[in-house]
């Protein structure tokens, strides 16, 4: 008896921006784990069983999950915003390279989302719409020295950056020393977009530069996005700023 | 008499991975501006306007879009994917900052969307796990010796490459070329992954290495992703592999 295993991305918070797709796959599934703020967003039925565990904890859940998936059960594993983007789907293929062989044989399917960093730029203009990468600040999973290396790398090429899990308790300098950084390559009227909750009753999108940018105001949940040199805000009456990247090099508009 | 501009991302091209929020905007809007494509997609009403144009005419698109939503009607623009990766967003932005003071006070929305990578991620495994980054292989907008050197950068440093607009018949040999840099920086082992129409009925997914990638792999419409020198690929008997990247460094599970 094999069940079957979906890691699903519901999206940023909102529920208009979860796909029928991911609605879908919740609607199929028995066993649901996940991260507790997450599964709350879920309305499950009565035959549909919820297992919650802490945010620290991916890879025991990815396996738990795919014990049971492989007991029969149809299970899903629930991410915010899109499973592959420091969330479910790498933990999950890391449990299946270590685990027992019949995890390979698993029906594995993973259903995208919306991420954090497009829900804030949606909201803030076009701050990606030239090239772009997205890094978690997090040194808990590598360590801080590769994390400056290619803060620098980017920024002096002309990325655009994203920054997920850019503070926490126990992570309290980070996103500081990133802005110090930051601030020896990139000119300090470098837009900085703090989003969080984006789309969502509770959001909060700031727009300062980056000599003004405020470690204080990020917290878990906040996603921050750097401009690069060719980043341009536009101002408007009575209107929050417009902030984005133009298509193109070089050229102002 | 002011109207409204909404830029919508309507996904990678499977109806089921298109938002409710975006088929919202869609239903609410009277005049649709877009690459004839992505216009194509669209169940639109008799009520409905479509004025289709090329793929390499953004800026003059938007400028439409933004004179036919300052007289008055909802105007929505669509892009394939999210609108703010190298899509219409930033087009409109900067018509926008380059336009008539009357363009800053519309009311204008952006929706965002599933973007193609995470379309082909999501069926490949989880090869944005970690640290990645979004470049366009373009040199129409900016020049050849910038994207040389973004790519040697973001390869050295570690992140994975999503690449936009690998190819096309005006732009041949570019793809060809960036293999042959990365080939300088990364291991000829790294995973390099070409996803066409990811989610689709004519979807095609193809996993080899940087030693063999073959840039007649690619069209107009593929995303090719590079892993970083953490990329994985776990075999499968008869099932695709998984590709992934750790969310750690330097650990193997």
């Amino acid at each position: 008896m094999t069940g079957r295993l979906i890691v699903v991305g519901t999206g940023p918070g909102n529920p208009d921006q979860t796909t029928p797709q991911a609605l879908a796959a919740i609607a199929a599934s028995n066993v649901f784990f996940g991260y507790g703020p997450y599964l709350d967003r879920l309305t499950l039925r009565e035959d549909q069983r919820r297992v919650a565990s802490d945010n620290r904890e991916e890879l025991a859940r990815a396996k738990d999950a795919l014990h049971t998936a492989a007991s029969g059960e149809n299970v899903c594993v629930v991410s915010g915003g899109d499973p592959g983007v420091f969330a479910m789907a790498a933990a999950v293929c890391e449990a299946i390279e270590a685990g027992p062989p019949a995890w390979r044989a698993l029906d594995l399917q993973i259903v995208p989302g919306v991420t954090a960093m497009f829900a804030v730029a949606a909201r803030s203009g076009a701050p990606l719409g030239h090239d772009f990468c997205a890094m978690s600040l997090s040194d808990n999973l590598k360590p801080w020295t590769i994390i400056e290396a290619r803060l620098r790398a980017v920024a002096s090429a002309g990325f655009v950056i994203a920054l997920y899990n850019p503070i926490s308790k126990a992570r309290p300098w980070q996103l500081g020393t990133a802005f110090a950084i930051l601030r020896e390559v990139l000119p300090w009227s470098t837009p900085v977009i703090f989003g969080r909750a984006a789309g969502r009753p509770d959001e909060s999108i700031t727009v300062m530069t980056l000599a003004e940018a405020d470690p204080a105001r990020a917290d878990m949940a906040t996603c921050v996005i750097i401009g690069s040199p060719e980043t341009r805000i536009i101002e408007r009456d009575s209107l929050p700023p417009l902030v984005y990247s133009p298509r193109s090099m070089g050229e102002k508009p």
